[in-house]
């Protein structure tokens, strides 16, 4: 698609992005769901577009609530199976009862196919959600079927980018949540168990090398608990001073160049904004 | 696509969004475009999606810019085709001498026309851009080429939701620039002589009231000077202002049913992120 230096300060965002283009040219990613990017994306942009050390206690406790868990379940829809189809089957491989299931707001028989098939290229075995036959009680729209040996008997869920009505009612069902969601503010933030504030392929890769260094340790027993609230106050704190103004520059309102600005560590470099 | 109720508090919102998702299924918009929607949606919501008073008074400004320009010209991408045809006429009605032209990033002959037969159906003529002869120099990419009636001959150029690269390039050569983008730390609203920081419809709507209202005055002489970083600076602040915590309830980490929460008049209720 487009050509982007590996030198770009935005570079790894600016590769998702064109990822998740060309995943919407294949029919895997709905219009919505590209949209929903760009609000990451800004999240991102004003969190500096790195873990932060909130969302890192947030992974790490995640990883104790998947090891400890009877049934965890791993939600994946058409931005996740995009972006992270690798990442999940290398989940599903270290933690062998952590259930994978497509689930999709907008569910098309041939849009579940695909995405199915990107995952189990990747390597999972098996993919649910392709054949559900359960309703979660009170959601209207095609979210609501889930699969008998998955979410619909799942202890832990984890719902990476998920719409906030779905995350209320699994929760009303009284499963645990794990939700990874760029937006403090969100009603899937808010009312998750536990939120991991942190770009999708940032959070599994550090919930990848959480299992990975805790392979061999017994799992814990009982799954300490977390302030979600804690957590989720933190990123707001840290979003608040991404956004934060230019070093002033005195006079010359219209320099025929623009002059370099010094940046602070903390605040990537914007990429362009290309429509 | 979605129904969406009015009563809900992002209707506007959610209905661009609805929009703009049809308008990438008809080939007018490219996935490029529906992330960089996303991205606005995040700092709209941060700022209330409302026209701020900093945003009203960037609005007043440029209509004054507009009206004294001797070549004002607007430039349409797909997502402003998508979202605001009918908008785009209009103020050209208003200005006689606005030309408007289309530029787009990710350039095909085929969206190129689909564009221009939107705008044309919506009544503006011409639509300029459609065979554009010029090149600006020092821009690679096919965003660079332009009308020789329209931003090659341009004093003002209105770049609604520009990319930076573009940005820099018309303002070395000399252009005055105009940008209506969302995001304040954008190099397109740190670098244009006038960022109205505003969602585009609204922005679109303020400055045909305020063209309107105008519309018997002699056209000012010469356009009086604005503080952009004035203007920045206040979105900043509004967007850290709209990044807060949500109100502290104490105990009950866990809830069955989450509880309503207060919200303050400031922050629209968040929609839902579906995917």
């Amino acid at each position: 698609m487009t050509r982007i230096s590996p030198r770009h300060p935005r570079y790894r965002s600016l590769l998702l992005r064109d990822e998740l283009a060309r995943a919407a040219r294949q029919g895997i990613v709905v219009p919505e769901g590209l949209i929903a990017q760009g609000r990451g994306e800004a999240f991102d942009y004003l969190l500096g577009e790195r873990t932060t050390p909130s969302a890192r206690r947030a992974i790490r406790r995640a990883a104790e609530w998947m090891r400890s868990a009877r049934r965890p379940v791993l939600s994946v829809n058409g931005n996740v199976a995009a972006l992270a189809s690798d990442r999940v089957a290398r989940l599903a491989k270290l933690l062998p009862n952590l259930g994978i299931e497509v689930n999709l707001f907008h569910r098309t028989p041939e849009r579940v196919r695909r995405i199915g098939r990107r995952l189990a290229a990747a390597g999972v075995r098996p993919v649910l959600g392709l054949r559900p036959t359960v309703r979660i009680p009170h959601l209207p729209s095609d979210r609501a079927r889930v699969d008998a040996r998955g979410i619909a008997v799942a202890d832990l869920c984890i719902i990476p980018l998920e719409d906030g009505d779905r995350t209320e009612a699994l929760r009303r069902l009284g499963k645990r949540i794990v939700a990874i969601d760029l937006n403090p503010l969100s009603r899937t933030a808010q009312s998750a168990d536990l939120t991991i504030v942190d770009e999708l392929t940032r959070a599994l890769d550090g919930l990848l090398a959480e299992l990975e260094r805790t392979a061999q340790l017994p799992a814990p027993r009982r799954p300490r608990g977390i302030s979600n609230r804690a957590l989720l106050d933190d990123a707001i704190a840290r979003i608040r001073a991404g956004a934060r103004p230019a070093a002033r520059r005195p006079g010359r309102r219209r320099p025929r160049r623009r002059a370099r600005r010094g940046r602070s560590a903390g605040r990537p470099r914007k990429g362009t904004g290309r429509r």
